[in-house]
């Protein structure tokens, strides 16, 4: 049965597309769209959604959302990225540090999955790094020209390719997470 | 019947509590924890927030939300305006202004009410104004000490008593209408 990535973010589905190759999975877009609520818990934030995901496609499905925490900003703008992302984007974000010599930040991911009503399983993911002081690279998507994850060699997530950035990501350790969890849930489930 | 105020904001139930007296109506708090909705229409989010107060509490209640639009930042903090405030605060605010010439800004307020499950009414009201260059006042509460409405004399809403707040602000404004509609509505529910 088709797994369904419900997202209207096609970065997003290309990122978490790319790793579903190494598990042999073949996932499908849907851009249904599903209510957010307002939490500081992405765990949360990924749990009613899929729940809702699912009650209108009724296929097994999973969602993901991400958020930067900046330490200096009491984690500013967290849950909210996305929207914070579309109004004063990265330059906001680089005004807010001017004047912070600590920047440190970090990167959550949640992925909720569901297949069965009131049953939705949640996966974590999250990379520690900082907040460089000018936008660079033009890969990725988001606020990824200005994170410097601490693993990484300096470069920013935007300077890295696609299997860079999955290997270090928050959203590359959470989705990894799912899918080694759902193949062999599947395997189980199908009574193999 | 008692007529409840659902919110956790104590600045807030005194302002209104203000204006309720003048129609001879006196409220009650409430702090039940309703869901918030990401939306960017905060008339979708009173909505569906009073109703899922309205299914806890199984009283005639309503709920306020509100949130300050800056026009050069995109809307920005808008509908996230308590988590903004929460975070980087007025200080942050005025750092992403910095630059701007257009320091345009509005207050926006919605209130929903409901005392029947699926029957939800909003009210709104809206304010226009601009950034100050720096906090002034010590009265109000939230971005109150950056936002200096457009007819008034120049004073931020923290500098006004909360009388002359109520009078101008986006809060007063869909207050009232909705507590001319309610006493209307009572009486005609209690066939008088």
């Amino acid at each position: 049965m088709a797994l369904y990535f419900v997202t209207g973010n096609r970065g997003k589905f290309r990122e978490v597309s790319e790793m579903a190759k190494k598990y042999g999975l073949v996932l499908e877009q849907s851009e249904i769209p599903y209510i957010e609520i307002q939490a500081e818990d992405l765990k949360e934030v990924a749990k009613v959604g899929v729940q809702q995901a699912f009650a209108m496609l009724k296929r097994p499905c999973f969602v993901e959302d991400s958020g930067l925490y900046i330490h200096s900003l009491g984690g500013f703008p967290g849950p909210y990225s996305k929207y914070v992302y579309l109004t004063i984007g990265n330059e906001g974000i680089l005004k807010l540090m001017s004047g912070f010599s600590h920047r440190g930040a970090e990167f959550r991911c949640s992925v909720g999955y569901c297949e069965k009503a009131d049953e939705p399983v949640v996966f974590e993911g999250k990379v520690m790094g900082r907040i460089s002081t000018e936008l660079r690279g033009s890969g990725g998507f988001g606020f990824d020209p200005i994170f410097i994850p601490e693993e990484g060699d300096g470069r920013t997530f935007a300077e890295m390719s696609v299997e860079e950035k999955n290997a270090l990501s928050h959203r590359g350790r959470a989705i990894e997470e799912f899918f080694r969890w759902y193949v062999i849930h599947r395997r189980e489930r199908s009574g193999e």
